[in-house]
């Protein structure tokens, strides 16, 4: 007999809900309603859970309800953000321009996710260092999906410097910042990806991702 | 009324359990119990589901059941776990020795997982490029949680040349290897992570990793 928890069949169809359900939720979903701190706590706890190269456990959060901080890091967003558009063709600019890509101030709870680099050497990353940040991501993962389970909506902001959020939450000098997150009640969870609906990209089927075995020459 | 799927209590209680007994599965544990061809799927498919930076889905799966393949990829960790363990005291190197760190031949399946650079510039990558590699390492998480909750194991070996791994199943040149998993049933979920139980690590208490609002200095 196999030890530990067996998980049943609808159990894993219930995973695989929470996981289809999930979205990156944007300023103009979230409600300012006060997030529980028991909610908080097990999204936390989600994270910590997550695995970690050689059970570094390399990360650490912040969460921000502050809203001088919120303002600092809203300006840096529309700073990289003015700059983002000029990547896209002119038909895109006019779509990208339009969509609302973060909820830093519209979302009650903010939280920095920092990779805390090691100064001893880590099992299983001393031939891919990039697995510190990786298991950092790793709780992100495991906090989006909690988050949804709970009900909560949230969002990654990726458009902002990383170096003027590490300022605004007074990180130390070797902390990386891995994660902005925004998270609150929304008044909808959208059926699709925003950006899958809008068509910005298409979905890609899953046999053309997968491979069988090698790349084939082409 | 909000829109979308609601999880009651016990739904999000559910997935924490699964996030709690999710656990990196190596060699020792492992059976060679082929899997379901329709469980891989379901694997594959909350990977497809996870969050990407401007829906860019840069993920790629190459699933891998060669033996020869293999045992090439198992040659590449021997070598660089050799160099591995004299980054430790003399005290851990005799523990290090003694760990089973993979279970590259042990498990039925392994799962070379890809990141595919976009030739265009991607919605919320142009500030923070590194949110590419970020969204595949979200997939590897889905990945993990729903192979536990399926009651497979799952093991990332992160001791290899990234390198090797590319060549031997032919990745094309751009592409960078983000995590090389076995996936098996097994004979046992360990109750801890195997480096907690063998305090070769301490796990961090949730109070000593969350800040509020900002770090204070010290």
């Amino acid at each position: 007999m196999m030890c530990g928890r067996q998980f049943t069949e609808d159990e894993s169809q219930l995973l695989q809900e929470i996981i289809i359900n999930r979205r990156d939720v944007r300023g103009n979903r979230f409600l300012s309603t006060p997030l529980d701190e028991a909610d908080i706590e097990k999204i936390l706890l989600a994270a910590v859970n997550a695995p970690s190269v050689g059970f570094s456990q390399p990360w650490e959060f912040v969460v921000i309800q502050d809203e001088n901080t919120k303002n600092i890091i809203k300006d840096s967003f529309q700073q990289k953000n003015n700059q983002a558009s000029n990547h896209f063709s002119t038909e895109k600019q006019a779509l990208y321009q339009r969509l609302k890509l973060e909820g830093i101030t519209d979302a009650p709870i903010n939280i920095a996710v920092f990779y805390k680099p090691s100064t001893q050497p880590v099992l299983g990353q001393t031939a891919m260092p990039e697995m510190g940040q990786y298991s950092v991501v790793c709780a992100v993962q495991n906090m989006w999906l909690m988050a949804r389970s709970l009900n909560i909506g949230m969002g990654w902001v990726s458009i902002l410097d990383p170096h003027c959020v590490k300022k605004a939450v007074n990180a130390p000098k070797p902390h990386q910042l891995i994660a902005y997150l925004c998270l609150g009640y929304v008044d909808a969870f959208l059926p699709q990806p925003e950006l899958e609906q809008l068509q910005w990209e298409k979905r890609k089927q899953l046999n053309s991702v997968v491979m069988n075995e090698k790349y084939v020459d082409c």
